[in-house]
């Protein structure tokens, strides 16, 4: 395990319209550097306990309260201190050059995480999940990140790890005694087990879209003729959304995309801006355009103007239908029914976005489709890219597995596919990692994390 | 003294860029209610030590830190609890969630520091002095809210205030004596007080403009005409200002104006923008038109063009110098010095905003206007328009003694208007004060101050 010698310093709050900002201190002199900066009343940090607070004073900048953590009782299992101020700019930016004066440095981005990752206070599935967990913004997104942060994911992935190293030792074991050609692994159970956890990890691999799709929002595609109803809906839909205004300060939404919690599953909806453009046109020439935005849709919400000629509605959703693959969700929406209901065969439900009729209907529909409630808690979900990355990889060496004891392949040669397979996995929580994985993951970060 | 019995809570960072959020409780449930939401591995907040860190779970939310403090040893006063999480909107808005169920209040504006106020633990002008500790954006506004927030200004003002209860009590030991017509106090020696303590006040009145433009930046015009290098100058000058950029997240800057601390004292440059519309019309419509952004500068900058036709150049100066009250600071500058050197006779500065030639010349005359540095740490500077309204009330009614006093007045006439001006002075520091002055000043802070 390595140890690190310098200490760290960075803002861990970000200044806004708050009141109060934190420092965040970490490594093995941390405590001397806040005494060098931090007038105490009685004692100091240095001989103060962890979980300790102390009130003090930094001359002619701010009167603080410091909080202690002495290692490994500490966030990142080192010495730290978390100074509390005021939320100025000034007065932050006054007390990080103290501390710098003092002989700290300026952090980097996830520094503070990836210590507590080198210095064993959590695999790196978990700190991958700091990230998430603040990014969260919809109450499956959270569920699933907390998951992953308390260690619950990297549980069933090291025991799955574990079943494949118990494979392993009893290959390994044949191959000590290999030119006695002793047999002690019972090749069906072998192919059971490999089966077992090979549908495990084919199982984990499959949530992936799931999983990604809840951590960053499901794209929803609204398309459909320009005189549908697309804006009315949307506006609609929104238009409850829109009443729960979050008080807190802060809070920053992306403006370019809409976006909805419909059962606390975050959606997004795409723009389908090819549509709008074309209301001098012919109607289908509009469809076509919008069509490539369903690439980046899980879901489409196709809206027909229930008034319109029926040939011309049939026509838009064979086109529609045509290019929505399979595996996405299609939702066909016969709108303007309280002018013309039960005009459209092939719709699945009847709304009319002007009245809100069939609205609450759209929504538990599409809600059912990533019913966050049913996967709760229990479900495992993966939702990053480079664990999916080494599931499929890891299920791909499991296969190779498979495949060679079918065919009666050498204990060795098995046991290299094995042993690749748990490498795989191993990646996943930071068995096996490398500095540069480790940069790659914690510049992604921000600083003070 | 008023006792609060709810209990409040707000998020006291604001939700951004960071890693750590931090909710705050105070009132007499805030321990209760803290261990109702918070699983504590061992102990409660109610049983911990005052000045104490715990380590909890909210089920579902997060895994937080619980900062405890105890009545009277918090910033309110009361028994109170800072709990601090992962920096995500979805976390904080569910943590308040539960602490509301729980038996809590969401806090309105400033409510924190009202109790500290109500409770003894601060005087109005510190708890004004909050707001403009965390809004101060350069070393002198700091240096001058953080005097105020320690209580030094407030000391200042009681003891002007026990001088004026001096000088009343012996007019009231006359009074009761009044039918005796005894002259207990020495009326020379009593002008002598008053006229000194006239005086203290006076300055700190006066010192109001200086501190109000330290506190909330300095208004700096710009004017010239179309072609005198304005523009160039503005980024000549802000030039290496910008390169200082701020690594805190979260920080934000005013785009309406740009904004350059020169000597720790911050300068507001106001867009003449009614100059930049008239490139096509006379240069001297041009000026006439940016003479009205003149009534919000306190320093105006007018840029000559050294190399334009000196009768032109006396015009527009001649001009200026009507517009700008003799009480604001005009620096008349010869640009473009580079190519026509000591044309302009009644310029202050030679400069040359292409090269940067007399640009620290001009930096240092306008920080000699607001020496920050002089200024430092012993004046009370006065950054208050209630507190100058109050002081300039005082001063009238100190006057109206003085002014009875010499017309011989009897003492009860007297000491009714020194009465008045204890009570005005008192209500600086809030010893006497409404509802609806608390209401008024405590309204425009944040939430969670």
């Amino acid at each position: 395990m390595l140890n690190y010698d310098d200490t760290i310093c960075a803002p861990a709050t970000s200044v806004g319209t708050g009141a109060i900002s934190i420092i965040r201190l970490s490594g093995p002199e941390s405590l001397r550097i806040v005494d060098e900066v931090v007038e105490f009343r009685n004692g100091s940090a240095s001989s103060a306990e962890g979980y300790s607070v102390k009130y003090g004073s930094i001359p002619s900048v701010d009167d603080v309260l410091v909080s202690i953590f002495r290692a490994p009782h500490s966030y990142t299992g080192e010495d730290s201190a978390e100074i509390s101020c005021h939320a100025s700019a000034y007065i932050v930016s006054r007390i990080l050059e103290l501390l710098i004066a003092a002989g700290a440095r300026s952090a980097g981005p996830g520094e503070f995480t990836r210590r507590a990752f080198v210095n064993g206070k959590m695999d790196l599935a978990q700190a991958e999940a700091v990230s998430d967990v603040i990014a969260s913004g919809s109450e499956a997104a959270h569920r699933v990140a907390l998951n992953q942060l308390r260690g619950k994911y990297s549980t069933e992935l090291k025991e799955l790890r574990d079943q494949l190293v118990q494979l392993s030792s009893l290959l390994e074991l044949e191959l000590d005694f290999s030119e006695e050609d002793v047999e002690f692994a019972d090749r069906a159970k072998l192919g059971a087990l490999l089966d077992e956890t090979s549908a495990h990890i084919g199982r984990l691999c499959d949530s992936f879209r799931m999983g990604n799709a809840i951590r960053k929002g499901v794209p929803v595609a609204i398309v459909g003729a320009v005189n549908a109803g697309k804006s009315t809906l949307l506006n609609a839909l929104l238009g409850e959304e829109r009443a729960i205004v979050s008080d807190i300060p802060g809070t920053t939404r992306d403006t370019v995309e809409e976006v909805m919690t419909i059962g606390g599953v975050q959606f997004r909806f795409i723009d389908t801006a090819g549509m709008r453009e074309t209301s001098d046109e012919i109607e289908r020439i509009g469809v076509e355009r919008s069509l490539q935005s369903l690439d980046r849709a899980e879901v489409v919400l196709l809206v027909l103007d229930s008034t319109a000629p029926l040939e011309e509605l049939s026509a838009i959703y064979d086109d529609v239908r045509r290019w929505v693959s399979p595996s996405r969700h299609l939702i066909v929406l016969a709108n303007k029914a309280d002018m013309a209901a039960g005009r459209v065969p092939f719709c699945d439900l009847e709304i009319s976005a002007r009245t809100g009729d069939g609205l609450e209907a759209l929504k538990s529909r599409i809600a059912a489709l990533y019913d966050a409630g049913a996967l709760s808690p229990d479900q495992t979900l993966v939702t990053n890219l480079r664990h999916y990355e080494a599931l499929t990889a890891a299920r791909r060496d499991l296969e190779a597995v498979r495949t060679g004891l079918s065919i009666g392949l050498t204990p060795d040669l098995l046991a290299e596919d094995l042993r690749s397979a748990i490498r795989n996995l191993g990646t996943i929580f930071g068995e096996i990692t490398t500095d540069e994985v480790l940069g790659s993951i914690f510049e992604r970060f921000c600083i003070g994390k």
